[in-house]
């Protein structure tokens, strides 16, 4: 029986810029009488490890280009949040209906290369980090000193999806945890190849984690306990899809 | 707090056409000194479904048409497994690297129209139920009856998705839930509109299922409990992007 838990970790303070995201989470855990266990998977929302990062942009400091004028006016948006996005994009994929759909400098193809207002305070803007598995490596590292605890890390971010309305919370960064589950060349009880070769464990995770920590609470991370999943760095960048096997480029 | 649980349902025996889901899944539970609880969401995967409503082909029954052998050959698959991809589909959208995306009659863009042949049995091929969100609702009533409990239940499908490598649970039908959580018009605590508007839960749920249940293990159920949602009928075809804001098609 391989029985999940979700556990929302609440009371955590606003997060500053050199916030200790780790001894933030195990102390605000002792405080509601829990603590982590060896495998649990701590999912840390992305715009506290960016704020904990410094990755929080004043809007006032930001001059617009003309291309980021152009696509402003033709989305209804802020020049100066646009230029920003544009910063952080190698291309733009799509845009419409008030949405910029970029390919971020990770590789992540989102809506406005991951830079938002919300929850951020007036006018300033909070990008990705820069390297979230690296991010993710750090926060682990944290938590298992301060908790003593073995553990995997999953920074989280929100994407819309094509096709289907609506948003999940998706892996953007991962640490000591392999983020898919490789059945390749696995059979099932009649012989057949598995079509279902690679289950994305850790954009499972964050979903779950999600459904916890909920959009309104202001709860930036949450510990799911429970799952079976490889230890591993590989990180998020292993999700990425190879150019040469994108069908949606 | 909002704390998640994910049970596995284990011990249900082999779906046969008519067969009883929810008297299924209450006996599995009750085996193992389970029972369903109000708001409970219990998740079953497509392939019990399926299997229950008689969706199950013999290839042997299959004559591909003239455009299925040319697909086939080009994508390296067999013409009468293409033949009934097609005969799902109402358009086909990619094509390349031996996969086949087609949008469903329902509406689902995905990998063989839902089509699959891993775990059916040999020469056999299992497709979509023809209404999912009928399925659920069919699902939910039985198990309603059976449990006294009022529940939600989501059928879900494996799918893959765009740039990032890997599939996902998610929700393809649903009942007693509403599958996207509506912030529209929301403010954060500093006043500006939620970037985030619709978390589609239905999908969360769907992969925190999966973490549980696995691929391998033939388990078909799941038992979320613990998630805050509103209740209704809205079904997964709420979820489909309208035609005119489909930024990917």
């Amino acid at each position: 029986m391989n029985r999940i838990e979700v556990l929302p970790v609440p009371g955590i303070p606003e997060i500053r810029k050199g916030s200790d995201l780790g001894e933030l989470i195990v102390g605000s855990l002792a405080k509601v009488g829990e603590s982590l266990m060896d495998g649990d998977v701590v999912v840390v929302k992305q715009k506290a490890v960016s704020k904990a990062e410094g990755r929080v942009v004043s809007l006032s400091q930001v001059e617009p280009s003309r291309r980021a004028r152009a696509l402003a006016r033709k989305e209804g948006k802020d020049p100066r949040l646009v230029e920003l996005i544009l910063r952080e994009a190698v291309r733009v994929v799509r845009s419409g209906h008030g949405v910029i759909i970029t390919q971020t400098r990770h590789g992540f193809v989102c809506a406005n290369s991951g830079v938002d207002q919300s929850n951020a305070g007036v006018g300033l803007a909070v990008l990705l980090p820069v390297d979230p598995d690296r991010s993710a490596r750090r926060i682990r590292r944290s938590l298992e000193a301060k908790s003593g605890a073995r553990l995997a890390v999953v920074v989280t971010d929100t994407f819309g999806r094509p096709w289907r309305r609506g948003q999940t919370d998706v892996a953007i960064g991962c640490s000591g945890i392999v983020p898919l589950v490789r059945y390749a060349g696995r059979r099932d009880s009649y012989g057949y190849a598995l079509r279902v070769t690679e289950p994305a464990v850790a954009d499972e995770i964050a979903g779950a984690a999600e459904l916890a920590a909920g959009k309104l609470d202001g709860i930036p991370a949450a510990v799911v306990r429970g799952v079976k999943y490889t230890r591993g760095e590989a990180g998020v960048k292993s999700v990425l899809m190879p150019r040469r096997r994108d069908l949606f480029r």
